[in-house]
């Protein structure tokens, strides 16, 4: 009943075997191993996308960050909702690698911006000359902080307002695949399609060891974002292991297997909790994350069973907040024995 | 005969094996691993050094960078070898991270300063008041870059030069095994009896896929350097994959037989070349990097028979310098078709 | 009818001639003039702060970058009022020297702070380890950006709030003239007294051509702060202009009449509007500055008349809100002609 | 006598008159002053350069980090000589401005880059892909550090290296009036038709309070620039201050005559100490500027004679060199009284 978060499960045996098979022999280092180029061929594939730059990392906060930093300069405002994961989780990356750019805090309920709250950062922000900072770029997570997604056809309205001003426009994929597979749609009509320049495509949280592809469907911003990888560490001598990981996990549609699986038991825990008298569902389960609050004795008979998950400072009325998040490797019978504790 | 670096090597069975146990079932992320508890206190141990704090990140170029920022301010000049890593080969990261900070380039052959070269550059930084750069630290590599190796007491003396002018001190030991291998010393004789504070503890050209440790003697700098490396986005959510490579590195002396064969293939390699009239060594082979050069119809040779290494552009004479460096995974057999097809 | 801002005012006699009188013969630069010294000297004891470091810069936005930058380190966090300054009207000069300290915006009418939104600030922000950035330090603005003042008391109120957390307290003083005559207190009882650390104390805005002091009561900071200011080029090689200018200034309470005449016409403006029918202060006006809005007809009549001020575009019923500053040169006529041409 | 620099001396009484005129009325903040206009139509004249985008900031620090921030990005190598003003006299503002550039040095007597010392350094640096920093700008001082100056083709010889490669090239003219009065050229011979991209025009060593211009001939950098400049603090609000003394400064060639004045008695202070047995000039008088040296009793004598000048520790042979700065105030009575008190 390990619910804290998917980053603490490990790897699927497909991944690990690609690790292994990776490892024979020499290859050349810092991005020019054979498998690369293979991964490079497949994204542009799966996206739709034949001229797009590919580059891995092994971190989400750094896919975000060089993303941003190779988009917008120091001065350019960063609008995102407010609680992305750049403003929560990241302490202050985004600040660090774009030299100190702002980022400005969008409304909207369940963790999604709406064109109508966009709107109005867009307006009040960038609106007194050199005195403040300038409108710089639009990043839109999905799956969001709050567990619901977006669709491509909300996308394409956020990122219509920030194109009308000529911003760029990142997506946080840290869970690509988990909101991909919540959609139905594909890879292209959830990013390009919808408005989308850059996108952090997460493999950890979704069964990696530490992959994230960085992908730039205009390449122009490939050299830039080369030396600002290199320059901040993030360029693997042994990138061969990265790629190995990539490779196996785009193969034989494996990250939408272990997504899917994510998401059923993500679904399978949201209904459940939902059918509790004594618990409510705070945003609606649309992927794999669950946020639901109950009183503190529910709590305590959770925590005796064994369940990990993150849970918030009581409100007034007793009640505690808690996120639950299933991953690859959740089974229904951590979902059950987990509802099984709650009901008590 | 993949003499181009040793990290185009891959992984030995022992850390690919740790790899896989690792990653059964769910572990706590970000470092709260029960693997890198393991570590902590494996390395106390190695370096006899109980208070140290002990960190793992991916890279060298950040391990360095990292250490570096967290030992001096952006106005602190970093006293350095003109040839050091961290200043040819990252793409000016030490520069990124500390915000700006100036290398200082110290002179001295064989990739090694002297105390006399260092005091002069000591003596002529930051003598202009707040109209210069202030002297921040000193950073020395062992194994250089030229593939020589400071001794201990070599290193107690460059660092007394710093110390007295109340500067921190570090060791950029990417080949950290392959230098202490070649000098018999202890970790903590080549490190804080000499006088280091900080040490980027290499482990990914010595056949682990991509982890290095960060070593500060001093537990003062340890939530420094936590945020930086968070905010780098070098702290891994599926943390234990780099500590399970790194306990297992420091088992049963596993790293420092890897860097023994890999150094005693650089010495065949370096014997081996010494010994034909058409070649000579342009620095001294001390670990596991041969430097020499020979005219070009040797070089033409080698790249017929397949060899892999760097070298540099024609010399007047004729003569290109060549750079090879041994792995743990180099066999004589790959250092004797070297030599023969060399020889011709 | 000049009601742009106070910083469109020349300065004063008294300032010019001694800018006159300090231009004779050759002086020693850098800050090493005979009158910085008396300026020193005469700060401390309007202070009564024998041991404050006290630089002189020239603009107040890096008045405040560089003393935010010495009391925070990239990491932490600045608490600052949704509207201030630092946020709205530096293009990220905060962002910039600090090398990416994010502002955490605190609400509060009339643009000041309470000590329930800043507690409410503190307890969200840093609350999650590593993850997020950490508390850094508390920045109050003295007369706000509102046009009102906060009380030593209130001051003291939200100070409190930071210290118990352990953090520095800044107050940008753009206007400290202004409140300081409008409180009636001494300047050690709306700082230090008051808990602050550091004060950016305008000149500007009150008469002077450029100057701005930086006082740090805990004189720690006093080297930090000069090679900060030094690499951002804000040392001025001829500073005796800086200091005469500071100097005259802050002789026979200079300085203090200049804040009562503009504080003075602020009033009798704020009186004026007030009493119209046809317009309202959207803040009350308690220093130089009045805020209020009344119909388009109004502005209209205003502008014909060659009135200057800012304001915002129209409201949905039709009014604009307007900014009114006076400076040390407004004059009573300024003032009558303006309510005059407001009324119609 | 009073030679420690010219940025020890007063400023003419045309400027202080400009100032007392701009400084009556109201007049619009941040640039938009009417003066401020003007001074960039006089630039635009003087320069030949009708489209050149001029700005004003109150540091030679500043002009140059702002200018080499705009020209090259945090990955662009700086080449510069190695005593360049911008490597040892600003504390690392480049690299403060740039967010971590590289400053590469380049060799030369006389504080003179040549063809080949720069070719060399170009050569030699960004030649490994994204592991190095990479080739951004040329800075080229004049008058030099040491006193001499390039002429325009020699200025045209090192462009022509930079250019080649795709490079910006900077001038730093912190005594630009000087440089341009011993060369007898044009500015625009000087600078964009030798190759020039921006220009550091000095104007506070030669009798201005503290007003610099940064001109770039290619308008495209113009709002870039502006954000800098503003985002570091270095935009004045009362900005009028700033034109005015710059606009008087080029009327009636009062730059030129004042530069003049300078360089007249650096020749005498040169000759006359050329023409003493017991001293030896150790860099070429060209300008304002005289190094030399001589025993230590001349040290003595001249201090006892109240001479203020920099000089170095002495060499082994007892002899201390100095520099000497004439300014536009020196007087034939300060030198005659100086090489006096030397011959002794």
């Amino acid at each position: 009943m390990f619910f804290a978060s998917d980053n603490a499960s490990g790897a699927p045996p497909e991944i690990m075997a690609a690790l292994l098979k990776a490892n024979a022999g020499y290859d050349r280092s810092y991005g020019g191993d054979r498998i690369m180029a293979e991964v490079t061929a497949r994204i542009r594939q799966v996206f739709e996308a034949p001229e797009a730059a590919v580059y891995l990392v092994a971190t989400g906060t750094v896919a975000n960050a060089l993303a941003i930093a190779t988009l917008t300069p120091p001065w350019g405002a960063v609008f995102c909702h407010r609680h992305a994961h750049i403003e929560m989780d990241e302490c202050g990356a985004p600040e660090f690698y774009t030299a100190g750019a702002k980022l400005v805090l969008v409304d909207g309920v369940h963790g999604r911006m709406t064109p109508e709250t966009l709107s109005a950062a867009l307006e009040t922000t960038g609106a007194s000359g050199v005195h403040g900072v300038q409108r710089g770029m639009l990043s839109i997570t999905n799956v969001t902080e709050a567990g619901t997604v977006y669709t491509p056809a909300e996308i394409a309205a956020l990122t219509a307002q920030a194109r009308a001003r000529g911003l760029p426009c990142h997506l946080d994929g840290a869970r690509f695949a988990n909101a991909l597979v919540a959609l139905g749609c594909t890879p292209a009509e959830m990013t390009w399609k919808a408005g989308i320049d850059a996108v952090s495509f997460g493999g950890t949280k979704n069964g990696l060891l530490g992959v994230e592809a960085v992908i730039f469907f205009d390449p122009a911003h490939a050299w830039e974002f080369e030396l600002r990888r290199k320059r901040a560490g993030h360029l693997f001598s042994k990138h061969r292991y990265l790629s190995a990981q990539m490779l196996a996990y785009l193969t034989d549609d494996l990250w939408l297997t272990l997504a899917a699986r994510a998401n059923a038991m993500g679904a399978r825990l949201g209904e459940g909790i939902a059918a509790l008298n004594s618990a409510a569902l705070t945003h609606p389960t649309q992927a794999n994350m669950v946020f639901a609050n109950w009183q503190q004795g529910g709590h305590a008979r959770l925590q005796d069973a064994g369940a990990v998950y993150y849970d918030q400072r009581p409100l007034p009325d007793g009640r505690e907040t808690a996120r639950m998040v299933a991953s690859w490797s959740t089974t229904e019978a951590d979902v059950d024995d987990f509802i099984t504790a709650l009901r008590g």
